[in-house]
């Protein structure tokens, strides 16, 4: 249904990157939910340009402002309508290269598409921007798993020809990295990993990297086993996202080169009672239904297509062949921006396939017992 | 919507491996399609198990019954629904395991979610064998977009450590494998590929792989810039088939170490006077539309987990570690029956969405020019 | 989504009169629910024409085979597909007057819309036996709706100008009507209704009806406030049966001529410590949200088509004036049949209200105490 | 899936009464129709409050505003997002009443389904303010059907004892009444629908009344079968307007008591070579599915509930019974207001229809010839 996902939990995005405002509809909230601002500001932070030569130098304030649904910092149950306004607008910038079409971007798509109607300034809803709205949305649903128990966690994997460490191989989660910083499993790569990223800016290109998420407390019997897996509801989403370009579930390609017998998670019965595996090649996904061990998968992202170096093009009106130098503002790259915007829209894509289970009322009194 | 995907045209899925019958209903054809029953056989026949020692023993001949919409070879318009009954099934073989929770397979995450109602003979509902029926179906829908001039192609792009040749680099399409044979742009590879599936089996173990997936003819501006862009439409559908980890478009997880200016596609004037990329790294698709180029992705199939290797697993009512060697018939890889089922779920996939764009009647009455 | 329908239950209906078989897939069932054979054989003969000249001679025995989501009389969790197999079909009644449009049928549109790919034989998609479909799939509904203490009856409130008893006043609803009767609170009815019905069929013509259903048992809280009311919800599956022309619900059209003063239901403290109403003019329902009272409303039956004056019409593919003859088997009155179909199809929307709130596990594990 | 409707074109509704705005976000719609801001200004005022005695004195000026979607007139293709800011809310008349129900209100299932966090303010959610976002997205949809050759007109059939004019018999539609007046066929007849009004208001009480829509220009052919039918499309977004009781088609509740030779519509070959119907009392639809003829249809609107009689109702939090009268702004009629909401939302319901069978393109480049 074009800009609305879900089904117990339904997602709707609208807006424009130099339009007055982008937002967000959540749907299917219980009611009485706590919306905590700090821990969304704290969010949208981490999705949020910082101008120091890592991302573009547009940065905003992006304060989410509640339309609906939510009094007193709870949720009424009704629709919850955030936006974010669009105060730092520069169309200018754009609207020089207006007629040549950016390479690696959605411009000659879209011209198709909206027969030359779309909003072209500043990619339009085709922005990285509009991933803000998103963000904020998914946010709520990451504190509400967190009331039940479910915890969503996003690293950057590899960026720039540097790698993070790996998870932690006992199925626990590293903790969020410090304000400011990159989302790294180990802080010691922050540096590297700025400096390649910084380089690749110097020399007016830009690169692209990996995304890993894992998730901890999702109880096992989640999911679908054909069109609703959870394999197929994350992969939907994390495709939403502009510059994702793959997406891979535990061994994911790996699998290609391996046996069943070393591909196969062995069970075993766990200290509490409870089935576990003793790998987690699978990514915590059986059948497209969650296993209770952490589902975990990678995405790529591609890298920033704004680059700063000569480029071949099309001058779309006048239907020929030009040339495209890019100017404005533009991240070298985007992968550890991208970051938050997967944890969170995890976060919103596990909530409906638990609510489609459990019920809405769910949501805020809590699982049942296994 | 669990088992039932799509937005103007949706495919309901439904069946047991061991129940009276599988099969689909497809609904928001347009009437008087042609419905080329000698095509859908050749496509079920792809599919089928052969029972030559590189696939389960199981032969059912999988003839497609039409129970609603088609009357003498056309559709109707009103739902498809068609059934392939099932006529080989030994559950005994099942029977006997069905305490132990085979490793890889659904058996925890079914008995979990269904609380020990779900039909475990054979896999139930998560058998391969119910791909038959979204075969069934997808036939139809390639059937449809052939007519409007747009062609799918799956080729085995690696399997068991062998790989195929790569897609032609001018945009065309190979040709279809001959009936019997492996889905190959190079007919060479096939014996070796063969020769080391047996020798995974003859070790009683089990290989994976990766299929290719081009796509031809699909106009500019199909698809969607969030929720239902190409990619996520795809790759909900390819997730949804049992085995399948990972997907990626155009140079996928290899834009994780390229740079902007290697990962663009430059824009150039088409000798037809219609604008093309010189190179493809987007796989067809840029902000989640088609950009008129091949569509081209790739999943990853995981080792079948049925292995006759002694695995550690729990007896599940018995709640206690124990040890499985399963019986029965089962294919030591199941990635080139799988070619076929993702070839018509992508020609599904691609089919709704060409209908949002341009009508149900387009179906029937081709797309306007360009 | 065309002929599929539902939330977090979802139904989809599928076949044609003279087609191999009609059925339906009903998806979102828990496991392990009940599902009766007997009750639905009971729906399904309540629906059954038969051929005693109140309703069509056509006399089929109309048995529910289930093809998947049903193991040992139980649910497993998976798509549940039911068809009925079409055996007495004698085409030739309807081959003759394929030409000529039948007045208050669907062969125009039909014709219009499936640019005469349709399948006209006994009205095809379009006849009265498609919702032989629903009545077997509701009626599984039914009986999980039963489970939770939720109760849904239906009477003909009035038929070829008989009227039946009202609904008790004390929202107590009345016990079914014995098989082989028709479904009236007062018995006695029954004969002068009948030979009303006799008459108007005596005389070459047919007659209308109003059938009234009244749901207790349902628990205050169930429904959303704007698109999934109780009313948008129940009335999209009312007027998706063929013939249903109005649906009201409460005092109905009866709220244009009354006072506020006279439509508002006063609260009151129930005996047993919960809300009530002094009256139910409103149905049950306030805000689209079910309010504890028995939800109650009416539609409106057309009078059968098929009549056997002779009626002025149009040869659709001579474009001419003509005059038309019905010939063939036809009730000259199916309000007592739909009956069924209005009290399944109520049973089945409201399932879906429940388990949106609730969740799918809560339909056999049962609803929270209030 | 709750506050989000539409198949092609989907309509998200958001807003409290006393938060701080409404809106909706429309998706589905073509790139490039113009959006003629004065159109919708003059159906905000339809609906609007006038202060005079015959609605609430709460009269804001209802300016919409466009957050995304729309640039320079014209649609971007992308979602159209717009809201109303609530900015004369005046929460403490209602504050005082809030523990105590109001009878005919949604306050009490409110306090049930959303355990006592919903926005109680002005009716919260449940507000009739919130048809303000319906009308504005609905009146772009009916701009767009102007563009298609589809007319949608809505009439006051009944009110407060008072009845309009019939519709013209030969299928055309009345002049929309000038602005400021009621919306009647016969204009003579607004004085005495006035002052029953003020009656009924004057004596702290409120009437309700019956709307009667009618669509001109919808080709034939569009609508589905069996659960999208016209019918079932329309009632569905009719029963979501808060007050609306009861919806029936063309001859509606009166076919309860016709024969079916009365209650056919004989086919006639039209002067232009087109198939039409001598009369139509089928309302425009025949098996779901327009015919060609005006859709007509009407809804009753229940009594304002709130009402300055002293009622009977409960104190919910004390679980005691109370007497209440209620304070405030309120319409003694709200059917001359819910006239707009009505037409848009028919507008907005037809668009979808067509869009399904037509292509989201054809909203643009037209309907291709019958």
């Amino acid at each position: 249904m074009k800009n609305t996902f879900g089904s117990a939990v339904s997602l709707t995005i609208f807006g424009e990157s130099h339009g007055p405002a982008i937002g967000a509809v959540l749907d299917g909230l219980a009611a009485g939910l706590p919306v905590d601002a700090d821990f969304i500001a704290a969010c949208m932070d981490r999705r949020r340009a910082r101008g120091d030569g890592l991302s573009t130098s547009r940065t905003e304030p992006d304060r989410v402002e509640f339309l609906s649904g939510v009094v007193d910092g709870r949720t009424t149950g009704t629709p919850l309508t955030l936006v974010v306004q669009n105060t730092n607008t520069r169309s200018g910038d754009y609207a020089k290269t207006a007629a040549l079409l950016r390479p690696g971007h959605a411009d000659y798509t879209a011209w198709v598409k909206y027969e030359g109607y779309q909003d072209a300034r500043g990619g339009g809803h085709f922005s990285g921007r509009i991933t803000a709205a998103a963000v904020a949305a998914g946010a709520v649903c990451q504190q509400v798993l967190a009331g039940l128990g479910v915890r969503v966690y996003t690293h950057i994997a590899r960026c720039a020809g540097v790698s993070d460490a790996p998870l932690p191989g006992d199925g626990s989660l590293p903790e969020e990295a410090a304000p400011g910083h990159f989302s790294l499993i180990d802080p010691a790569r922050e540096i590297p990993m700025q400096q390649a990223i910084r380089a690749a800016g110097a020399a007016g290109d830009s690169v692209g990297g990996i995304l890993e998420t894992a998730v901890a407390g999702l109880p096992a019997g989640v999911g679908e086993p054909f069109f609703d897996s959870v394999e197929s509801q994350l992969a939907h989403l994390m495709f939403s996202i502009p510059a994702v370009k793959g997406v891979e579930f535990g061994a994911g390609f790996g699998f290609a080169d391996l046996t069943g017998s070393a591909a196969n998670d062995a069970f075993r019965m766990g200290a509490d009672g409870r089935v576990v595996t003793a790998t987690n090649r699978n990514g915590g996904v059986n059948g497209g239904i969650s296993n209770g061990m952490p589902v975990v998968f990678r995405t790529v992202v591609k890298p920033t297509p704004s680059i700063y170096k000569r480029q071949q093009t099309v001058d779309y009106p006048a239907k020929a062949d030009a040339d495209l130098v890019i100017q404005g503002r533009h991240d070298p790259c985007i992968v550890p921006r991208a970051a938050v915007v997967q944890n969170t829209l995890t976060a919103f894509g596990l909530l409906d396939l638990l609510t489609v289970r459990y019920g809405t009322l769910a949501q805020k009194h809590g699982l049942p017992k296994a």
